[in-house]
């Protein structure tokens, strides 16, 4: 079985962490494996959703500790080697962001350190309850640095700060509220409410659906007036397709698009 | 009677939509109305607050879907007019957010795709309990790029990715609680609840309002040093009224300000 | 006693402000007690976290409405008073986002104007129930344009727009849910669970926890990529500590870390 098993369906790609031993850690191989499935999908046309899960008793706990310690055994003291895994970890992370196809985490368990930056950085994510969201790194005496700006990004200020520095879990009802995650269900119903969310929005038309999600990323970036200016144009390009021409057509007509 | 009616009492404007059987699209007639009101109210010094609601079941659906399809007949297919016709509707959109009056949506039914951006470039916003709030286009194959500018700084940004990638609607209950809306009341009290605001802040000493409202938003687009030398500027500037020297005193007199 | 009398015991260093006669109220010498506190702080290695409390009625009512009046005796009717003193308020209230020690506030009765500034500008806050939070200098004329650069970082933005135009209070309660303050609880347990909460973050590696709170407010303001190439150097310079080194080898090994 693949670290990283993809299985597709219905337009929908499921990439599922395949080393619950590990508690799915983002280990080197991992990470490999992430970015190996981000380039693929990124240009995957038949692909309109992206599901990430993971197998055994949680999401993800994070990076791989163990193969992290052992690469200090280097002359630099692992130096070079934690550069770049940090550059190869953020890259698969801003890479679940600038994939076309909205990716939506379908978590259990526990999601920590990166394993909670994996969920931050997903566009939407679906929780059995019970599950544990933590930033724990400063436990053992490791910051969550990168994991912090995709959290502070998602949830309240001063509630990201007290995750960081007491180490303390969030529940999965708190995520909900402070917009972590977008709901919580029970655990039996995890993969049938995920696979509806996917399923819904695999319905809608593909291109606007990503040419939505590029912009929103973007646009968060902009000032007022630079965001109207970008989005305007988005929208023109929207408009002028065929298949938008015919989704309005048949709202006004009361009749189903003829999407192909 | 007008497309966007106007009525001033007691220093408040009040722009009631009036286009009921279309739900109050915002046609290119009515963003004209909407821009000649704002041209207006800029430099009215009588208006203190300006209150915006719609006639009908609805408090705004968005675009004009009949006349942006008409727009197709043109030679270039309408990308000239549906380039014109988002500028034309972001400038009415950042113009409310520009007004130095704080405009105030009182809101029932639907807000829908620019309407609900309309509900979000607001500077408060109190909704009759059902309404509902959607981004909805994607369901017609037209992602709402440009609303989703004011809606992603509303409110935390998963739950802004489900309403436009799923095309569901927000309860007013929930609106209220991701910071879409101030408050929502019952359906019978929304015209007075909505008022009872406009006046609370119409007692307050214009000129103050009207120099913070344009603060709070520039304040926000600056890194932290930029944003405290900014407003400390505008404190002392304030600081120099007549107006405010006499608020002060009247305070510390405990008795009411004597304000012209 | 000082005005700004402080304590220290096991890292944690107390700050309690000490004119309840006149609400705590941050004045020309309160003002000047804090930046001392804060240059002293911040090259003080034993120092693992700060509390700031305030005695008397109120945690604190802002500026020195008094002072600022008398300010008006110079031949420029204040201008270069006022210029100074809010330029002297930033630098204590960015001086406490950059101390590298995380600050709580230890909040009851009020918390208005620059009081609200100053529980918005800490890392953290625990507050008793029934406290109120203001920014409501637009009721005298002053509109609390420097207060809300903290206020409209930490709450969403049509809430404290409300806030700022109507200068009506926000509940404890409804400041946890807004993201104002962190937890509230019963006023005779205010001490002992804003301790807790400070010894917490005390028991954590001290090196670790200021390069993290440094690197949280930094990557804030940056784009995304920036957050994670700065953050990501931050992580190795982490990792590369002894202390990091044992922390993490005590947890593979599941016992408590050696550090001194």
């Amino acid at each position: 079985m693949a670290l990283l098993e993809r299985t597709d369906a219905d337009g929908i790609a499921h990439l599922h962490m395949n080393a619950p031993e590990r508690l799915n850690a983002l280990s080197d191989e991992m990470l490999a494996a992430f970015q190996a499935q981000i380039d693929a999908l990124h240009d995957d046309r038949d692909t309109r959703v992206v599901v990430i899960s993971g197998a055994g008793k949680a999401f993800c706990a994070g990076h791989d500790l163990k193969q992290m310690q052992a690469g200090r055994q280097a002359e630099d003291g692992g130096k070079a080697y934690f550069a770049d895994l940090f550059t190869r970890c953020a890259s698969v992370m801003t890479g679940l962001t600038r994939l076309p196809q909205p990716v939506i985490a379908q978590v259990h368990g526990i999601a920590t350190a990166a394993g909670c930056q994996m969920v931050a950085s997903c566009d939407m994510a679906v929780a059995a309850e019970g599950t544990k969201f933590g930033v724990n790194g400063v436990n053992i005496g490791l910051f969550c640095s990168t994991p912090m700006v995709a959290l502070s990004r998602n949830i309240p200020r001063k509630r990201a700060f007290e995750m960081l520095t007491t180490g303390q879990f969030m529940s999965a009802e708190e995520a909900v509220e402070r917009g972590l995650i977008n709901r919580t269900v029970p655990a039996d119903q995890l993969q049938t409410n995920t696979a509806e969310l996917a399923q819904t929005v695999a319905t809608k038309l593909s291109a606007a659906v990503k040419i939505g999600k590029s912009a929103f990323y973007e646009q968060m970036q902009m000032d007022l007036d630079a965001a109207y200016a970008y989005t305007g144009q988005v929208m023109v390009e929207n408009m002028l397709w065929r298949d938008t021409e015919e989704g309005i057509s048949a709202f006004l007509e009361k009749r189903p698009p003829d999407w192909a």
